[in-house]
């Protein structure tokens, strides 16, 4: 999977694309520089946990592309993202039934990360994730995947249940963790599989919910809600492994 | 399990704190103070991802108890650990057999935090951390534990090799997380059982890999070497609970 870095330059293309919610990976800011806008800069990226460097004018004008930096240049990473049909060709190309991740608003980038990580190491093909909302493919997400990005391709749709309806046309079967669901344990999930893991905290949202074959539940004996939401996609896909493994 | 907040106070002691790695969980800085002592405590906590708020300097006066904050306070939260024996008891009280998750240097709060958070939710009695290196008992690590620290018992040892020995003795078996093991499925993983999880990226300590009784691998299918440490330990807890259940 490639990537392209884009530079935004100036301190209101910054404080923009930093409202925006613009995947920005870092922030260039010129030492020592103190005034309000840049204050405000760094405040808002404090907030969304973007790292800051502080450096001096010639590296600033180094980076620079249109020269009017301002103080302040921000680094955004895209990553390319692969389509749908790449992920089917992608277990075609092994022999193997599709077996394709699902991730219903995945807001946190770590988890993104974490999950697509999972994802490369328990043989899925693919992951897809919605177009709104939901956490895209920025530099955190590609350092916590550990390189998985580089090789699970990772698709966008703009709607997940119409997704599921389309891939239910070529053989799938969808299941979705939920504590509501019988135990996964007892669950068929051999054969062409997606797996659908909700939003933390929300879970699964109704839609994609009533388009899923089966609800499964991990066991849960404690005394809170939820496992965190990449943990819960691990113990549900590992459990897709064991039986499809036997 | 309740904890104790403590407040340091004051630019030479927030800045030892912080060199010395003392688990700061919030910096609390005056307003507008820009200069070299201020800047230096701003990039460590930085660097430590340590949340800053800037306040005022009545808020600031409020917070204080020696009256000489110089303009910063660090809050430091420290929670009560268990020892082992509770958590021993902790598996008595509920008539079942120990299910006990031991931690060989785990060093991120947001993996602790995870592992806790699985380690209540899988049933587990109780979490053992080594005292040196790895981490500790932090409100990052509280937050992302989903408040399962209120519940599950972590108890901090000096040894955990020593620790598995004296367990041995009351009658734990030790199954630890290596890819060099015999798939997990194969081990049989009922009864009192201890889990050993190695530290991320390095993995469990030769020492400690040698004091247990099984090595259990995780299928790896993928093109990347490992699992998240909190989705590895998530994926074989979740087998021994698979195994306890049947």
């Amino acid at each position: 999977m490639s990537y392209e870095e884009t530079f935004i330059e100036g301190r209101n293309a910054v404080t923009e694309a930093l409202r925006a919610g613009k995947p920005i990976d870092k922030l260039y800011i010129l030492d020592g520089c103190q005034d309000g806008p840049v204050s405000t800069i760094k405040r808002e990226a404090r907030k969304k946990d973007i790292q800051i460097k502080y450096v001096n004018k010639e590296r600033l004008d180094q980076l620079s592309t249109t020269g009017h930096h301002q103080g302040v240049i921000a680094r955004s990473a895209a990553y390319e993202y692969a389509d749908v049909e790449q992920i089917m060709n992608n277990a075609r190309k092994k022999g193997e039934d599709p077996f394709i991740f699902l991730l219903d608003n995945i807001v946190d980038p770590h988890n993104l990360g974490a999950i697509i990580r999972t994802a490369n190491l328990c043989g899925a093909h693919g992951v897809i994730i919605p177009k709104n909302r939901a956490a895209g493919l920025t530099a955190t997400v590609a350092r916590t995947s550990a390189g998985a990005l580089n090789y699970t391709p990772v698709a966008k749709v703009t709607n997940i249940a119409k997704t599921i309806e389309e891939l239910k046309k070529e053989g799938l079967w969808f299941v979705c963790a939920d504590m509501d669901g019988e135990l996964m344990y007892r669950h068929n999930l051999r054969g062409p599989i997606g797996m659908v893991i909700g939003a933390e905290g929300e879970g699964v949202s109704r839609l994609v919910r009533e388009k899923c074959d089966y609800i499964a539940s991990i066991p849960m004996k404690g005394d809170i809600d939820s496992l965190n939401a990449s943990v819960a996609a691990g113990v549900l896909a590992y459990e897709i492994v064991r039986q499809r493994m036997g």
